[in-house]
């Protein structure tokens, strides 16, 4: 009995153990996705010299391409928490394990932007004279965590990443769903990188085009905590928890869309004869 | 007897209820191409600051690459008229499905475009004060559909949208030809939008090079009742239905220029062994 | 007898009509790659509004990308002089196919010239009133062929173009050689356009590294005869020959300088065993 | 006995000729690599008409990746010496070939300077009237080695080479992993090029991040001969040796938190299932 007890126990400590290498882990991958941070720095902080409108939206999607490559035989290339709920409300993920996810995206997210920072301290420096500033002709708070362009209001930027997150997972849950299986196995990343591309290049505008609640609020926090202070959470009229929430709805409704309008009738016996007779056959056997 | 009938028509409700399946389907998927659109606006409302010739280029093609990707188990791809008529009067799409395809491609393109205009609707505002022009410095109609340069004379238009179409095909054809397989299952849809890389980047300049009826029509007839107006049909000397004809007539063109050259002569017993002499061979078993 | 003499007239002719067949399969394919002038054509004519070096260098990349791609079945993805008579030099091609290869990739560049003009005539006209030079602020020659930058003598335009072509050659070889397989079979076309991507941002200010003597005399002759005259064979002091010479050299030396050094040691039996202990294992097998 | 000797003896020269025919085989690799100075050279010497950031950024990185694929069956893809030594400490490579493949690599990325150098001889003496500058308006040696910005301290410029090397060899090691094998085999060369635009993007501005100490110190030391003198290694308060030391520290690094962190879990039995409850399956087997 008392053995028994024991060897719980140590199981007990080893799930315990487990948990906190993950959470290392995963931190790890989502610490390289937030050296896309870094790509706006470039562009900020060289004043346009060293970068643009596609460096950051290339360099941000490669990031990204590269963190689920690399991630991906560990944590399985969760690095965004409105992706991870996504998977928990359809049953693709286990809610226990959920604020693991979450926590570790936090954590990397927070330990990416404080690397860009370091690298990045004397060009900080040069930049404004020393003075972290939210707002203003010399800000630099955007290049951590995204804030509304002056003419967007509450309203638009909220839907704005309720509808590109709703995009980024109903292409997500096709590109990974195997019954859907166009995109060949391995080249997942690549295909989520250039779907990055599109939506950075296309809706990034408003607001930057977070679509990830761990990816801003990460560097967020850490940009409150190093200099910037608590404006970062007033500033864009208490912007601040709209790439939260907004991405996270967005996520489970784009996801939902997927499983209700495709995948369920996937399965169909009745009409798989007639999706399969229209589909893959006449587009790639053409010949 | 009557059982019979009963059967037949319940076969034809559930085939009338699977054909407003596939429209709710297959327009998804165009409505993720016609997030290109976005890619235009974001570098025409910052007027430059966003984006430039690259981003649009490469977001659009990316859109494109990323709609028949996730597409591609369901639809088979199709997001283009020009395409899908090609196929049918080359025999690889039944011509009853032509309809139901073509409705789904414009709706959809019709529900991007409006997508696109509610997340940047407070941009749209600040950009011209408010009124939406479809010619003149505050432009902006040219975000959703395309529309001649200055310069453009109707018969040389004409011409670009059939010879780009039709270089547009002959190359889709090669690529998704099975017996001329130099490129992967399953890598087709990123070739497809290296190939809109190199066209919008090449022959972009006249007219936007729609090359796809839908993506043209749907976003302007939104433009035509979201305050617009009917300018968006006779602007450019009535250019709107331009992109709609040349297109299909380019399409068909290049497939059957395709199927013409290449197609007919791999099946050649003569000459195909000469063919396989000369070709595979010869550039893949170099060593 | 008779008999005899009647087949192998009748196995002449058909040989010939296969022969014609594959000038005109081929150039086909050229004039893909020929659209990639437009690339420049669009850059130039717009004064930069529509495009730039990063249009102009990954539009004609993936230009050659496409054209090898839809031609790899039919011609073995040939659209360069420079490659086949490296590929005849090292025994990969017959010397008998050679002249077809070049007169199909010649006319083939013609024709995407003519066609590149075709669509852009009334961007031509209205960009220098209507006449079409050769030097000048208003010049649009080099939309077609290539010039030597004012600064460029004649000797550094020479090794520029043996020393580009060499390279080039050297990394194809590379790519399609089995033994040394890391390209993935398929994938090749992409690496080839990696690569004239790395050539034309690296090595393109000098003269424009056209390393083809087909893309590059093709077009040529086309701006001679539609109207910019014998001054495109004079400009540059008489700089026409060198694209075409110089390729041709640096080919067959890049080639060479592969076969010599990299090809016959992998079937060296004593330094095979080495070369496999320090090669693809420590890399690729690395757990 | 004699008989023995003559053959060890034999041996011994075969394996010096072998030596010195990977010496020359790895060079040539090394210096495909170093075209991408080139890219740096047509930013600069055009001042910005023929590229930018993005093709700077672009260019080097697939040089990388060329530099990969034609050298994966020969070399095993070793161009940095800050991969190869991390390779050694981790156990990946003998050490007695780690001075051959550093050797290797530097004459290469000297050869390599030395040909973009004289590709653009001409260019060089008109950009500068004929003076070679480290420093100033007209400078031209960072086209070829790194020098830190005029604000960079060198204990920023220290800590930047650490973290971007270490980054690298992190992501490098989690793409080869076998165990953790989400890239495909045979496209590790373009996650690489991928990764490198990430960097180059994000990482860049300090001082050019070479991430390479045979990439860096072999064109500078062309640089001290062909002109430019010794104040490159003077100029930056003594920057040269920066590049060399940092990535060398930083890749040990990199790839021994990959080792701690991720691979010595992988053979962990117990946790093993865990693994791979919560890995691949969830993210790949979504329907």
């Amino acid at each position: 009995m008392t053995e028994t007890r024991k060897i719980k126990s140590k199981c007990a400590l080893q799930q315990r153990q487990q948990q906190i290498l993950a959470v290392f882990q995963y931190s790890t991958f989502s610490a390289i996705q937030a050296l896309g941070c870094g790509c706006v720095g470039q562009a900020v902080l060289s004043r346009g010299m060293h970068g643009g409108p596609m460096t950051v939206s290339v360099g941000f999607a490669m990031a990204v391409t590269i963190a689920v490559y690399v991630s991906g035989g560990v944590s399985g290339g969760h690095i965004n928490p409105a992706v991870s709920l996504a998977m928990c409300v359809t049953g693709r993920l286990k809610w226990t394990k959920l604020p693991i996810y979450i926590l570790a995206q936090l954590l990397g997210a927070f330990v990416g932007a404080a690397a860009v920072f370091g690298i990045y301290y004397n060009a900080f420096m040069e930049y404004s004279d020393g003075k972290l500033e939210v707002t203003g002709p010399n800000a630099t708070a955007q290049i951590f965590a995204t804030y509304p362009a002056p003419y967007l209001s509450l309203i638009n930027g909220f839907a704005d990443q309720v509808m590109s997150t709703a995009v980024l997972l109903l292409a997500i849950f096709a590109i990974f769903d195997t019954k859907n299986n166009s995109v060949p196995k391995g080249l997942e990343p690549i295909a989520v990188g250039l779907l990055i591309i599109v939506l950075t290049c296309s809706l990034g505008m408003n607001s930057g085009c977070a679509m990830n609640p761990a990816r801003d609020l990460g560097p967020r926090l850490f940009t409150a905590v190093a200099g910037w202070g608590m404006e970062v959470f007033t500033a864009g009229n208490n912007w601040w928890w709209v790439p939260i929430v907004a991405p996270l709805l967005g996520g489970v409704l784009g996801a939902m869309i997927y499983v209700i309008f495709i995948e369920i009738h996937h399965s169909d016996p009745q009409s798989g004869e007639e999706n399969e007779a229209h589909a893959k056959y006449e587009l790639t056997n053409m010949a």
